[in-house]
């Protein structure tokens, strides 16, 4: 990839901070380079929408071309980043012998993200997916459809009640909305669409390792959430922790609780990128950067979201979608500055706009400087807030023609699932043959 | 399963032909069980749609629930059949030994339709996939986007070719469309998203076995569409055969054409119900059905749609949507008129509304009794025409939408790359490197 003569801005994923950062630059004279090793960016709030088939993988997802379409000093790579080579400025990516190996870079942006994290047990992986990706809402997906599709024709009563119960670990913004969002799809959607079964019985556990639900939010609103949701008829075990994940369930603080279904959202670990550049990193693997977002001692290469640690008023901030764009947007600004000649931008500081969740239909959860919401108003503010931070024009459309018709109608337009069971899925005869002959 | 004292109806296969049998059964006294390995009913002609990333999977399958959700004598079942015992009237399904084994039948109506062929040259699939489900299309979406992905990061420009080629194997209405199409999504859709290959300059060859495209319409409507093809770029070869697809392409009668994406479309395979029943068949293992379409000497056990044969004025019924709805809906009614004691209807007879194509925007053609159109307004009458047989109403208006979409800004809506590659894909760097080592 040519640089033409302008300095080249390597910008490695196509996350909310790696888009940032490249419109940031739109007018500034580099050439702006996004490496991701997936063709999309991921409106990661609403990927749990997909996992209920409320939404289309295409509803939550944007090819990364289109979104840097109109920005003609941008250049799109499908490539993987493998690492770093600070010394002579390249980022070196995945291929074979005859295939570009190397990409020159100026200035580097790394903003990589987190992946899922099974805190040392990826043994549970097989048996648990995350939620982080396309595929993992997939799966998700195919699982839960499937778990009900496989009592309906199940003979043993018995076993209807490890089909129909499902396992949330985690009790974060994703596994509260996902089980929110689980009692919607079994009480309103699915309720008329089997004979044998009746999917209003489903069991819904939601484990939280800490003393309550949603920390990120003030106590009083989590108590609200925690309410609604118990309401609902979610159970929520908090303080308890997850020591085992096999096909016929988990195991919480030593109680056996019998699912085919368990879905995995209580951690994440950041990408390589400190390893990449041989930066300091925190204890989970967070890059500590300067107050400009650049690396300690390579003034041109920057860290920025979820993989990046910087303390504001004392605190860390959090690994949120808002982060993210305001660290990308600063880095792309700085860069332009120094590339201008400009005087640099004063240090990044986060502007918090509030945090919300929501918990199933008509209610959320909204904190913001001092106002605090929970109700119908709240989740209202919500669905305004992320139709409107959704990337493609078109795909606001949808969503919300989606979320319309839902309303009218109760019925979720996406229940698709892919004509292969997912590897390992638990509720996949072959598998459970296949473990059962080796025990 | 339970009968509940009324007659057990089973049905096995939820595409056309299924979905009408169950449909015509909505009235009448019996119990309808309609058993499909996926959960989804696929509108097939639109299939190719999803596969070149202008419809969503959700737009062209729906869930078979959804379909029978308001036929209360109905039951669906996610089993998958491996048999028939005609003696002891129950269908066998695979599963675990504590699962269910069988379903019993009082009637049964086998729709099993067809599956992908590729004459013996099974090996030809992982590098030409099929267009016969959800997978495939998600297959081929895949392959064709990270071709021009691959091409936009390769550093040598002679490769550059093979990666910008793309072969359609048979000249029959899928093909047919799906190049039209082709040329419209690198022509309207890609061009600008590229910087450094110009995907206008990609190249589109159609093999077709006999002497010309579209052998089911008429020759004067089949050189249309060939003309109209020809002028926009795709290279058509008749009378030729493809005698080897490995990962660097295809070749035709003897001649190599280098080509990272190939897609097969070229021919078709019976399911074995013929087989599950024990019933003479054709030569290619389509059931010889009797005039009301009932497995001969099995009065109670039908064969319908693209897996039965059954002549029409000297002639076989071809093998396409129209014959498989008409022939599901005779049998269920067939059937409800036998357990109402009511005379049966007259042999089943196909009529023939007429036969329509596609060849990207705004031309397709139209044969339909003495009537033979080609261009604009034949393009119009299939639009309205898929558009009203599009099962589910959400669906239709969303596939109307985006085909307005796609007319206002020449974007395509629904252009995402899975997260990893398809396996045997040739255009993935782990497989070709793979083959390398072991050549």
């Amino acid at each position: 990839m040519s640089t033409g003569g302008l300095p080249n801005v390597v910008i490695v994923g196509g996350g909310f901070a790696g888009i940032a950062a490249a419109h940031a630059l739109r007018r500034a004279p580099v050439r702006a380079t996004m490496l991701d090793r997936r063709n999309h960016h991921l409106f990661q709030p609403l990927l749990y929408q997909v996992a209920i088939s409320a939404l289309s993988p295409g509803d939550v997802g944007t090819p990364i071309r289109t979104l840097l379409r109109k920005q003609h000093n941008a250049t799109v790579g499908l490539l993987e980043v493998t690492g770093v080579d600070v010394t002579n400025r390249q980022v070196r990516v995945a291929g074979d012998a005859d295939e570009v190996q190397a990409v020159p870079y100026d200035y580097l942006v790394l903003a990589t993200g987190v992946e899922q994290s099974y805190y040392g047990h990826d043994e549970f992986a097989a048996f648990a997916p995350g939620l982080k990706s396309l595929t993992d809402a997939n799966a998700v997906r195919s699982r839960v459809l499937r778990a009900f599709e496989r009592a309906e024709v199940e003979i043993d009563p018995s076993k209807h009640r490890d089909l129909l119960t499902f396992v949330l670990v985690g009790g974060g913004p994703t596994g509260v909305e996902m089980s929110g969002a689980l009692v919607d799809l079994t009480r309103l959607t699915l309720k008329a669409d089997f004979r044998r079964i009746d999917p209003t019985t489903t069991r819904i556990v939601l484990v939280e390792g800490g003393p309550r639900i949603l920390p990120s939010f003030a106590e009083e609103l989590s108590q609200k959430a925690a309410e609604r949701l118990r309401r609902s008829g979610v159970e929520i075990r908090t303080g308890k922790h997850v020591t085992l994940v096999d096909a016929e369930g988990v195991v919480v603080d030593g109680q056996r609780i019998r699912s085919r279904t368990v879905i995995w959202t209580a951690g994440v670990t950041p990408s390589p990128a400190g390893k990449w550049v041989g930066a300091p990193t925190d204890h989970a693997g967070r890059v500590l950067v300067s107050p400009d977002l650049s690396v300690p001692g390579l003034p041109n290469v920057f860290v920025v979201g979820d993989t990046a640690h910087l303390e504001q008023d004392g605190k860390p901030l959090p690994g949120v979608a808002q982060v993210a764009l305001q660290q990308g947007r600063y880095a792309g600004k700085l860069i332009a500055s120094r590339v201008a000649g400009r005087p640099a931008p004063p240090p990044f500081r986060y502007f918090d706009k509030g945090n919300l969740a929501v918990i199933g239909r008509n209610f959320a959860i909204l904190e913001s400087g001092r106002v605090r919401m929970a109700g119908f108003l709240a989740w209202c503010v919500w669905a305004g807030i992320h139709l409107s931070f959704l990337p493609a024009t078109e795909s606001r459309f949808v969503v919300l023609r989606k979320w319309y018709w839902m309303y009218l109608t109760k019925q979720l337009s996406s229940r698709l699932i892919g004509d292969t069971p997912p590897p390992g899925a638990s509720s996949d005869a072959t598998t459970r043959t296949a473990a059962r002959s080796v025990s």
